[in-house]
């Protein structure tokens, strides 16, 4: 399964990497995991993100983002990382030709590239990464392991997922020998948030409604909402998570308002199926996690939802 | 350093098993792993709590709480686990007589048994009681494994504090090969909250108060807000996290209303002596946490506090 991409990074001599569109912590932490593992081997390599792409927290955590000057147009190869498909390389896209490679872990993943590397069952690439790394025969140093760490705890909710597997805490077990700060790095992922994040919060508990013996909770957020708290909703997109964590509910429903109407993330903890309620919407998603958009008063949105999840509810 | 408890267990018959007081999940999840273990060796074992102990949310997620019956007079053996001193076995101290032992992590540990295992380096009891396992010779269980995950992941706050060990994970690895419910298990004891929580919490959010460019977070709880919410004070007790979570924020300080006068919490994100500020008003701590007394009203204390960590900011 690696042997061809790692026979294509072998014989490379300047490697362009790209990662997916908004790009999370795994996409940043594997993208530049693999950049300092290819100049390890002492060649180029550089990863090209779109502007604003570096606009977030994590990549604050992450090593070796010197730009090296590095040229897409001198790679002789192109790796996608964590992409799952080619569109998701958004104005990247059209670079990606030529001698091609991808490595990621999305099961969904649509083959794009001459080679590819996919292990669905790792929770993140940056645990594929660190297989390529052993590959190549390149030993990890300690900015390797910051960013294959971070990498790992970005899309584990820091070994909370479900997609944690023995192997995920024998490669952390590994990259933490070599010394990395784990405390600052997961406090700065998970437990630092922007003031304004925590006014959004606020909001949210305010809004915060119980249906059907506690069962069933709601929180909305109106466009009014917003402007009030002057916040992005990319700030607050955590707060999904919100209703469905007050003890004994089932069903968390997260309502906000947006140009085309009521977007509905439904959230379940135990046996209802949320895909077959936002199917009702005409919406969709798994059993645990689902989806509708809904053209009508907050009200009427709120009353159709409950009953329907109430019908629904095991 | 393991002989001595180790031979004491080979050699009963029948063991009581005490933990401290207002037992968290390590405390819990050690006490009933190791109960587990010695019944695995065909002895009798019991975990003695003090009424009141099995009130929390960490206590439902243990296995093998089902009494069994035993005596604490018919036990030839008496172990204390997470215990750093007699005193933390509150009323039960006075069963801790006779032969004992003690299995602890603490490196505080004021030996008080007649054989005592204690590992400064293990972030939790339950990683020590995954070794007394395997030199017992025990094979570990799905319940001894869900018990000893859980104490770890209580006391490693999930992975996440600079206690955690490569070791930690290699023991989570072997774990989770068992088979146990991780998301299952860390959502119960990190992401599950009361609605109470969340109304406190925004009280909380609502007394927010940034100093110093943003550098100082004050976050204060009156009497009189304790009364309106309605919440015990022990709901809450997460929030002395919130002001030092925020963004930029150096020092957070969480001061709530006692009768004997305002508790003061300090925390420091960077290089702020913290003990340094409880010290002038006649507290104390270390450097990252800090607390003291005061007494005055809350905007004299908030004054005062805001200044001297002004004048100590680093």
């Amino acid at each position: 399964m690696f042997e061809s991409v790692i026979e294509k990074i072998k014989n490379a001599r300047k490697v362009a990497i790209f990662n997916h569109e908004s790009p999370d912590g795994d996409a940043l932490g594997s993208a530049y995991a693999l950049k300092l593992i290819i100049n390890a081997l002492g060649k180029q390599a550089e990863v090209f993100l779109r502007p604003g792409d570096e606009r977030t927290r994590e990549y604050k955590l992450i090593k070796g983002t010197e730009n090296s000057g590095l040229k897409i147009r001198d790679c002789d190869l192109k790796i996608a990382v964590d992409c799952a498909d080619l569109e998701r390389l958004g104005e990247m896209k059209e670079f990606f030709c030529g001698n091609t490679a991808a490595i990621d872990h999305h099961f969904t993943h649509a083959e794009f590239a001459n080679s590819t590397l996919v292990v669905p069952d790792a929770p993140a690439t940056g645990e594929i990464i660190f297989d390529v790394a052993e590959k190549l025969g390149v030993r990890i140093d300690k900015d390797i392991a910051n960013n294959i760490y971070t990498a790992i705890i970005c899309d584990t909710g820091n070994f909370k997922y479900s997609s944690t597997t023995p192997k995920t805490h024998m490669v952390a077990a590994r990259l933490m020998e070599i010394g990395i700060d784990i405390a600052s790095l997961s406090k700065q992922v998970f437990d630092t948030k922007s003031f304004g994040y925590f006014k959004a919060y606020k909001k949210g508990i305010d809004n915060l409604e119980l249906f059907a013996d506690g069962k069933i909770a709601v929180l909305s957020i109106t466009e009014a909402d917003f402007l009030e708290l002057g916040v992005d909703e990319v700030l607050i997109d955590g707060i999904v998570d919100l209703p469905r964590s007050i003890e004994g509910v089932e069903v968390g429903v997260y309502i906000r308002e947006r140009a085309e109407g009521f977007k509905v993330s439904l959230r379940s903890n135990g046996d209802t199926d949320v895909a077959e309620i936002a199917l009702v919407f005409g919406g969709g998603g798994h059993k645990k996690a689902a989806g509708c958009l809904i053209k009508s008063s907050l009200k009427e949105a709120k009353q159709s939802l409950v009953q329907e999840v109430e019908k629904q509810l095991k």
